[in-house]
């Protein structure tokens, strides 16, 4: 059930690259869950007898779920519950135990996982909760019971889990008080209380759904698994995820990007605003808060990212009919009202979809075949007087028109109007245009449920505003671009010195340092063939004066501290030095002001530069990111950076050309290196080189915490780094 | 019922100025609608007896509606219609008629109304369609109509309309479906259409109205007059509008700000994406896009502005229920459940709103009160195990901290929560703690409503998920700074000298020129008390050396020429001329520039002007909007302007102290003013007063199209303009 592309001969696969292996995630294979979903049978460790109980309700939701297979509550004190014969242990059961949901208290789990272990169980759902989430003595319990897992080669949910929610097979080992319609999307959340919710309005609003998972604290199996497990199910056509954390960052991408190129991954990821607490010393640190690298992860693994629950179920929406995409972005509409169909075009423009240009011919047939009051423009108005053969004919000649990408029907309920004719000639007019996507908007409460509910069945979108249905819309053609973007998207791997970078790294360790000298950032640049302004470190005013010499005039001088971090504040940087005397000059001026402005700080020397032509001014930097490593930095130079933060992220690890390409154009840099005003064009391939370049240092090097290019400056032929700044992670961190 | 404001002795209008009396709209008296809500006796001009006829439908809906005063339905061919006397015309009636609705066709409404006019009728609601809606004859019809409400001091609602429904009274003179539930907030809509689905799905949300009305073409009655009326009405707390176009921009701007003094005013605009097809010359009306005057307007109103139909009637909610609005930003949040909690804060900390910080007390009481795994943070989390009672703990306890402004509820259903419980505790805190503002989002679907149905009931706002909530709490704050701004603003007005201006614009004019010459235009600005750098026209290469002299040394020179509008562009500005010599050489190669570069442009010589340091690089503009005059922009100059697109704008009618004071801190350029990284701060006081002096120069010339001051540089002292451009209206277009 992989989605069909447009123009392709063969519906699965067709001009997908090799799988996602730019991600260096332990998820080297993808985990079975067939017994999690689908198990032959199914034993209850802690079932119970009485009403009210976890242990009771997990054993009746099987049972109401009509699942098939085996059910075997387990109880040392029962002989029968729910009607069912009871066993003392897991090893009383006669037959096979494929899976086992275990509602005991947790210090009991780590005994009973083993007896499952022993008896050949392989999925064990830990409902149970009081682990990791309440003490530290329950994170060591949690980390046993996922030890016990691996021993035995069995998979396990959770601990602290609401249950699996299979539909298709169908199976219920939950606790929750209700189960969802069978469809095809794919619901894992971090939060057992929002499934719950789900569950409850997911049935109010007619969503179909395959999984729906509370994957609980995620010691054994997370959300890379489940996404790995869901991008290959026939049954999911669409992948939700309720994220609050991410267990292990690359296998999280590695397993996101192979399943974007297969259907849509949409997440929520809430706890956004915990703002990072960490101290930087990096304009790049500073400037990338704590959503940063899970934007730039989305991005670079094809995952699309609703700010909202109601959000991430409209872009589900979007996908859970069965058809093509959508090829283009020019949508029509038809519409009775003047005022949600105005509506509908803001939503379209604002989104930037198109608001279709009809053809002569459509125009024609639109006249021919509606009243002379209607507006035969796109909006197509069928006024308030149209019946439900107005609809039919202008949804018919819309589609026909090759200028139409997609179509949108606007429906407010009159007297006049069937609106579930309407509702059925939506249908009619889609499976004779299967290849254009259609939404509906049919504003009003009541007079419109019955119509809303035909579209629904049908899995047609249908919301009461217009908003939503153009989101639906939208959200197709983003999910084309993710697609186009993980296809295109090639490695870019260079291969660096690193022996000498390790040098300067041993060297700044040695003298106590993490944060490197001018120079010493230079040289780590050098060796990784980014283009630097030639540099030296000059520890007196006469050997300032002689390297000034050799490199040529003018030159630049700039104090040599790791602990002055914005060095022109206390003049000490002093540019266009002509000869040997205003070197001189300028040397014992920084000292002085290093003496005055910065007291204390261990000051080497100067920095001798060359001086360079101003170019257009950017920056390129990395800082560290806590959950996906390196995460690169790019922008607008000079005082800008800081007060327009008009930057862009991307993470290191798996940068494809692509990335690097988007990362640029996300900017207004882009325009001026694109030659701003009759100026001239920057050498953009330059600057993507070097950004490509410091994600090679990155990933090279995992000591260095944070770096900045400021300024990077562009030319027409060429780019240079005149300052470098690295900090690398304190040696204590390194080494644990 | 205005709004009570914390701290003031009086509830009614303390602290509030004089009314609005900035706007220059034709709204000099509020109408009186009393006959069209609340009429003693109603005539259908056209009732029918025909099932599915407009003029069945509203004399079935008058009766339906319970409405107590005389119903006359008006129709010479029936004798009896649903039961009630039918009159041949409104002159037989005998009794006196307040109110007639039209419900005949559009040719006869004119004599009908006529009629109604000699008949002491006090208000017509046309529902009639076929007017400006249709054709050129349509629209002179209209006009028709309009003149003889005007003739015989009737309101006339309409035409083209839904027809009024006023809950309270109760009346429903509309052919609407559906009768809205009785409440406080008053909806005015220009689409019918969503009239009918808004009465429809707001019967299912549970929200109340007080006017519900469709106003048509507003050919007599428009927006301005209904809020005017609604501000002032008892039975309204909340005003919303959908509004697709501003008949009269003044006067909506005017009533506007004089209801918001009051009550909420929420405005959903459609129509936003229509761009501006004009071509402009300026910097500003180029950045000025089709809805920035719309923007400007609702802001300096004090309007709250939705950008979708949902999110105005969660705004509506908001207000909905009696009380004071909330004293700060500081939330408290109870939940039972984790990753709702985390939404709620993240939806907190994102609409600008503070996560509290609970007192120790506060604390203290919380950790007594609840079982020890309950988080007592904030969100205070009583966990999945919590009862009722232990919400009722965390609410008091959180309502009773000083330093908790407003209060969340956050819950999820669980099987040992008694949700319907928790509703009534959170009703009954709330009636404890009337100051403190509180909302609920209670996920899940069916087995919450009953729990949502008591609340909503009540007016608290309660939704599915958090985000729409919090949206409620924000709002309030909104609404709160809304008010301020409006009671703080002080109207700004200078005195320039008007006879100069005129001098120079009938001096271009006379020249067949609309573009003004930079001397020109700088003319106007001195006149005007705008600093400016020192500026002659000279028109060869001696008379601008001679002035050049006179200035003093260094300057610049700059092709004068209307018809080129980048002179950089062709090499027509040279800097830094220091001597006459350097004059000369100027002159040629602008004039050899120009003669390259834009050929066939007159060129009326050269600008010769006193080179001024470098400041802080602003610019300042005004175009003219169609909806409400002179539209002012401000923001960074430079080749910024265009790049960053930094720039914010408010009008110049009414334009206020708090507004220009607003407008500079919606850019970055406040930042750099304010002294960025070490430099000194730049003379905001000259720029505000800049800001004003260009609003006071285009209320006193309509005549001025266009104008740009670019560059703009601010000082550490005092600010200067060294580019004026001005461009005159087409005098075609002003004799109009």
């Amino acid at each position: 059930m992989s989605w069909p592309r447009r123009g392709g001969a063969d519906g699965r696969g067709s001009g997908i690259g090799p799988a996602d292996d730019r991600f260096t995630g332990r998820v080297t294979h993808v985990r079975d869950l067939s017994t999690l979903y689908r198990p032959e049978s199914v034993a209850i460790i802690g079932a119970s007898g009485t009403r009210g109980k976890i242990g009771n309700a997990v054993v009746r939701n099987i049972i109401e779920s009509g699942y098939g297979g085996g059910i075997y509550p387990v109880n040392p004190k029962s002989d029968i519950i729910e009607g069912l014969k009871c066993y003392p242990s897991v090893s009383d059961i006669p037959g096979h135990v494929d899976q086992a949901v275990m509602c005991i208290p947790a210090p009991l789990v780590a005994e009973a996982m083993r007896e499952c272990g022993r008896a050949g169980v392989k999925s064990v759902v830990t409902i149970t909760a009081g682990f990791r989430e309440v003490s530290p003595a329950g994170a060591k319990m949690e980390r046993e019971i996922a030890d016990i897992a691996d021993e035995y080669g069995m998979n396990m949910m959770g601990p602290n889990c609401l249950g699996v929610m299979a539909t298709h097979t169908p199976l219920n080992a939950s606790f929750s008080d209700g189960f969802p319609l069978k469809g095809n999307i794919a619901f894992f959340s971090q939060s057992g209380a929002l499934c719950i919710a789900i569950v409850d309005w997911g049935r109010e609003q007619g969503l179909g759904f395959s999984k729906f998972i509370s994957m609980g604290n995620k010691a054994d199996l997370d959300e890379a698994d489940f996404i790995a497990d869901a991008a290959q199910d026939p049954e999911t056509r669409v992948i939700l995820l309720y994220l609050e954390s991410i267990e292990d960052g690359q296998a999280f991408m590695k397993a996101a990007a192979e399943a974007a190129r297969e259907k849509p991954v949409v997440v929520v990821k809430s706890g956004v605003s915990e703002a990072g607490a960490r101290a930087a010393s990096s304009h790049t640190g500073a400037l990338a808060g704590a959503d940063a690298g899970f934007e730039a992860a989305f991005k670079q693994s094809g995952v699309l990212r609703a700010r909202a629950m109601e959000e991430q179920f409209v872009k589900a929406v979007a996908f859970a009919r069965e058809g093509v995409l959508a090829g283009g972005r020019r949508v029509a509409i038809v519409t009775n009202s003047g005022g949600p169909g105005v509506m509908a075009v803001d939503a379209i423009e604002a989104g930037g979809l198109k608001v279709a240009a009809f053809s002569e011919e459509t125009t024609a047939t639109l006249k021919a075949g509606l009243a002379g009051i209607a507006s035969v423009g796109n909006p197509v108005d069928v006024t308030g007087q149209a019946s439900d053969l107005d609809y039919r004919v202008a949804l018919e000649s819309c589609c026909s028109d090759p200028g139409v990408d997609m179509l949108m029907t606007v429906l407010a309920p009159t007297a006049v109007l069937d609106s579930v004719a309407v509702a059925e000639h939506v249908l009619e007019v889609s499976r004779m245009y299967p290849e254009t996507p259609v939404v509906a908007s049919f504003t009003g409460g009541e007079s419109v449920q019955e119509a809303i509910g035909i579209l629904r069945a049908e899995r047609i979108p249908c919301f009461q505003f217009p908003e939503a249905a153009v989101h639906c819309l939208y959200t197709m053609i983003e999910y084309q671009e993710v697609r186009r973007r993980l296809e295109k998207g090639k490695p870019l791997t260079f291969t660096g010195d690193a022996v000498r970078v390790q040098e300067v790294i041993d060297r700044v360790r040695s003298d106590g340092r993490s944060v490197m000298l001018g120079p010493e950032a230079m040289a780590v640049a050098e060796a990784y063939g980014i283009s630097t302004v030639p540099s030296r470190l000059a520890t007196s005013a006469a050997e300032a004066a002689e390297q000034a010499a050799e490199m040529g005039f003018p030159v630049v001088l700039k104090v040599a501290s790791p602990e002055i971090i914005h060095k022109t504040d206390i003049g000490g940087v002093q540019l266009g030095l002509e000869d040997r005397s205003a070197v001189d000059r300028a040397y014992a001026s920084i000292m002085e002001g290093a003496e005055r402005g910065a007291k204390g700080a261990r000051v080497y020397g100067v920095e001798v530069q060359k001086m360079f032509p101003s170019g257009q001014e950017l920056i390129v930097g990395l800082s560290k990111n806590a959950e996906f490593g390196p995460l690169l930095m790019f922008g607008l130079g000079g005082i800008f950076v800081d007060l327009m933060k008009d930057v862009s992220f991307r993470l290191a690890e798996g940068l494809t050309d692509v990335d690097v390409s988007e990362m640029i154009r996300e900017t207004k840099a882009y325009d001026l290196l694109g030659g701003y005003r009759g100026e001239a064009p920057k050498d953009m391939e330059a600057v993507e080189e070097t950004v490509a370049r410091v994600a090679q240092l990155a990933r090279d090097f995992d000591e260095i915490e944070e770096l900045d290019i400021n300024p990077f400056f562009a030319y027409e032929q060429g780019v240079a780094a005149l300052d470098v700044k690295i900090t690398l992670s304190q040696k204590e961190d390194a080494g644990l």
